[in-house]
């Protein structure tokens, strides 16, 4: 692997990523589960890797996407929905005969959540390094990794090999290690500890920081995560902010912005893509983290994972109207 | 093969199946796909050969199915139904890491239907002739084989076995063709010809009829069917009511019961299985007849393919109020 010098600027090429396309389906009302028929909304595109590189598109930045759909509904609502935002979906496979993934969520009185997942058997699992893919990986400036993405057949090595074409060409890694500490094992283990190794931005959220470093006070997994030789460390706090650490301008503290809260699922995504893309536009890390956080709140405020991306000129009005609302209060 | 000696008494052994387990998911608005976000509702119990077999269990008939689920709340919600309603639910294997499948279906303005289907890649793909279901058919006295069954890997050959095993034991068979003209070619006319050459009760509906007799009048498919050495041949005619055809009572007609129809989904299934477990049971061909117009009746009043299966005593009660009806309008 090349040396590590940082994010890339946008002129390098693509923000790209590898990983699963699928549509969420939500229930209406509080409770658990899906043991019966119950009023339902959806199908609202979704997976981590696609409302990620929506919010790249939507941000401003160049951004692309290798995964596979079926033949169907679900997979045309997605790659229109990208298409639309900007995204390129050149390198998105339609596999014929399986169905795009789904989800069904459903939140409870507690505010956990119950799953029905058809993910790994779906079309995500057929998703291959086509001719397609490869000339995406071969154009990118910078490739965003997925923890969870790892889960999928076929998509680890793809992720691997897009890694190794953007260093070799002086491109930049992010990587989100969204992996719980119970998975964390094993050949989970491995995968963490070699993208820790050529990250370049690292995005994790609470525990996630704790599982990466084998650390467990904060500013000691910072310090060993800079100390690997990653040159930024984004901790994403939920309805606490964020904090941006690196050697360059030490610790960086933004407050959340309080909004009612609909539906969080993609927020963090929302939050990483606008960090990463203003970064690479070249926004310094405390103008990319209030962006940053400004994303993940507003992106909270509609039903719908990817419902709440926004444009840079969106987040500068919700930053604007926030200052009005305290001033106000 | 044994020779055909008509639909075999309850006294033989239970009615079984072998076929698809899956939830539905039913959009509330009519309109075209699935392309966004909507209201909708689910998820339902559903499946051709699980709502039959659960209408030959409440219409008082002995029921076993053969299929598989995944270990989701898809496919508790479906394995607690069928053992609610009385059907024995030994031979439904629970796969892991696959999903139950699934349904989403939308209404057009026209009538017509759109669906997004994962059925062929769902746990209903790994149905598999275990120690249970071998057990299952070994003491079932009628087989039910619905025709849309052999479009699912592995399923075809267990039918098959079923009907030989019962069929040796002078067990009767069932057979709704339920298959598109235009998927009747090559393998799939060879196995309706396997069909038609060992059913003892035939249970088309308008189109099938001809697609499984060859010709295109009625009368004259019908009597190609009887000359097949088939002993019944009913057929739905839907809002039309419904005939039945033999060598001993000729023809029978009985009209429909007007209903206000909320979903037709599931109407056929449940007709099919009344009239079977009736004639099981030891009814007429005329009684079980004016049954299954009323199972298919009732059932198109409830949302949801399975909500709406019937009791002999609950039809009893819908065939009374109907009767009330007509002598008040």
């Amino acid at each position: 692997m090349a040396p590590r010098r940082g994010i890339a600027p946008e002129a390098l090429g693509p923000t790209i990523t590898v990983g699963e396309i699928l549509v969420e389906i939500m229930a209406t009302t509080v409770g658990e589960g899906f043991l019966g028929p119950q009023p339902l909304v959806g199908p609202f595109a979704s997976g981590a890797p696609a409302i990620f590189i929506d919010q790249v598109a939507r941000t401003g930045g160049a951004a692309g996407i290798v995964a596979a759909v079926g033949d169907d509904d679900f997979g045309r609502l997605n790659v229109t929905r990208l298409a639309r935002d900007g995204v390129d979906v050149s390198a998105i496979s339609v596999i014929p005969g399986k169905p795009t993934g789904s989800a069904f969520v459903r939140y409870r009185a507690d505010g956990s959540r119950d799953f029905v997942f058809n993910l790994v058997h779906s079309a995500a699992g057929d998703t291959a390094m086509t001719a397609e893919a490869e000339a995406l990986i071969a154009r990118a400036g910078h490739v965003h990794v997925m923890g969870s993405a790892f889960g999928i057949a076929g998509i680890g090595e793809i992720l691997l090999a897009a890694v190794s074409s953007v260093k070799a060409r002086g491109g930049s890694v992010s990587f989100d290690p969204n992996i719980r500490k119970e998975l964390a094992g094993g050949e989970t283990r491995k995968r963490i500890d070699e993208m820790l190794a050529v990250a370049d931005l690292l995005l994790p959220s609470g525990e996630e920081l704790f599982v990466a470093s084998g650390k467990t006070d904060e500013a000691e997994a910072v310090e060993a995560l800079l100390a690997l030789g990653i040159s930024e460390v984004v901790l994403k706090r939920g309805a606490q902010g964020s904090s941006h650490f690196s050697r360059e301008a030490g610790r960086i503290d933004a407050p959340a912005y309080k909004v009612d809260e609909i539906d969080p699922t993609g927020a963090g995504d929302c939050f990483g893509a606008t960090y990463l893309t203003c970064r690479r536009l070249g926004h310094r890390p405390d103008q990319a983290l209030a962006y940053a956080n400004a994303a993940g709140a507003r992106n909270v405020t509609r039903q719908g994972p990817m419902e709440g991306v926004s444009t840079l000129a969106e987040l500068d009005a919700f930053i604007a109207a926030d200052a009005d609302r305290k001033i106000l209060a």
